[in-house]
């Protein structure tokens, strides 16, 4: 497997639209075929030192392999999200896992 | 859902014996009922700026809500995992989101 963990810190965390439209761009990621399952989700209320509660989205993609990951990057559906969303953050933070 | 995303940074990561003691702990957490599906990997091989690699093991831990959650986090295995492997790492970087 191949899990894809991307963490968003919006620029304007506190405009609802933004908030909105960065969700929606999100969503649209459902539609790749190649990826096997979507997360999509936002901080929860779990609070200690060593848990990063400071980002706006969280989004994790499991496929089968890299192969499939490879995929989905060049994918156009993906690419319009980056193209129409990526005003919307000031930060992403990626780790990507293989096992 | 809730996904709990756990990152950990061995103290020793060039020593082959803390790997494979970590790995073994994290496989044991695959024994915590409560938990929906489990996944354990390593670095991926791609490389961006935006892409931390750095970490030695990813554990990606989706539940069905933030009780079971918490029922996780007081399970027996959970804490003998923290109890023999709480040693090896240096740092452990936890993001958790719900949805």
């Amino acid at each position: 497997m191949f899990v894809h963990t991307v963490f968003f810190w919006l620029k304007h965390p506190e405009n609802r639209d933004d908030h909105s439209a960065l969700r929606a761009g999100l969503e649209s990621i459902r539609g790749v075929n190649e990826i096997t399952t979507v997360y999509i989700g936002t901080p929860a209320e779990t609070r200690r030192p060593v848990i990063d509660h400071s980002y706006d989205f969280a989004l994790t993609l499991v496929f089968v392999d890299k192969a499939a990951h490879d995929a989905y990057q060049v994918h156009p559906i993906h690419q319009e999200f980056v193209a129409e969303c990526a005003h919307l953050w000031e930060r992403v933070q990626i780790y990507d896992a293989v096992s």
